[in-house]
């Protein structure tokens, strides 16, 4: 009865189920858990939203934004999720990652299929004024959200600063405005005690 | 050094993390916890993005849609999220919703405020095609959540088929087709021992 494509459709829908087990370094408020990458996707898509008026980028197209932005961490379901301070394992998890990619929105018809998969590499890439905006949401989210949940004075990875600062200042080249609001909140993170 | 309108931006975007603290009566696979709102509105918004061209909703603003489904649960930050079979609460749940909306979205700077209650609006008094089809995908998304996490012949509130249909009938007059994937999931559920 029902269309070959709306089937693919549908399995796709029933797949993303496995992203919500898919748990970040972050917390959610009171630490009673990990956040996972669903309501990380959902915040961020929002965020972008939110904050597109108050930021300097000419014309960007938000619908595609915020389309990238729930779809960008899908690839998780099979890559899990890095969490890493330095790049030496970050070919490995490209590749598993891309493979990830082509599995997970293989399951789409195949006009989405390739949608999704561009939109996911130009996100990747980092090259249109959309995938900067979106790269550099998606790393202002898990500061802002590390100040709120964060445990006073517990800094279990030994995080100083100047890691945090070197990690994220890409987003200056992006953005002057989400730069300013991360390094504010990496201050007040410094202040509460998460930061060394 | 913040304008005014992004300090309160900021204020909402934190706010926000609180809606990852609303579970829902569904569960994520495994049962290991239960959904929570802000993992469900994210896989409403990407249903909407998915399912937009398979179903018959001509000319639907779907990034209206979008971010109708990525809002359209906040206010549960406030009212808590209510699951009820019948309308005997219906009234009392609305009034703390409004208060919520009032609240929540009054953070933000009045432009935007009076942008998503009005959407809020929009989506709770289904007229428009954006509300009936997000109204729909709010609907459906459960439907197909609590067939794929639900452990196999276990029915806790007793549920019968017959108070599901009755409680979805609706999604019908939205959309047939939208409407055929929650019988074939609701026929599933039975089979799984969900529904007597």
């Amino acid at each position: 009865m029902f269309s070959s494509d709306l089937i693919k459709q549908i399995e796709f829908i029933s797949e993303l189920e496995k992203l919500k087990l898919i748990y970040r370094q972050n917390s959610v408020l009171g630490q009673e858990r990990q956040e996972n990458s669903a309501e990380h996707s959902w915040h961020i898509a929002l965020m972008a939203i939110i904050l597109k008026d108050s930021i300097i980028f000419n014309d960007v197209d938000i619908y595609r934004v915020v389309k990238m932005l729930l779809i960008h961490d899908i690839v998780e379901i099979d890559a899990g999720n890095n969490f890493q301070l330095d790049d030496s394992e970050k070919e490995q998890i490209q590749k598993k990652e891309i493979k990830g990619a082509k599995r997970i929105f293989g399951l789409l018809p195949s006009n989405q299929s390739n949608e999704f998969n561009d939109l996911w590499n130009e996100f990747e890439k980092e090259e249109t004024k959309e995938a900067k905006f979106a790269k550099a949401l998606d790393a202002l989210q898990p500061v802002i959200n590390h100040y709120l949940t964060g445990k006073e004075n517990t800094n279990p990875h030994n995080l100083t600063k100047e890691m945090i600062i070197a990690r994220k200042k890409f987003i200056k080249e992006s953005s002057k405005e989400l730069w300013e609001i991360a390094k504010r909140f990496v201050e007040k993170s410094v202040e509460k005690g998460l930061y060394k």
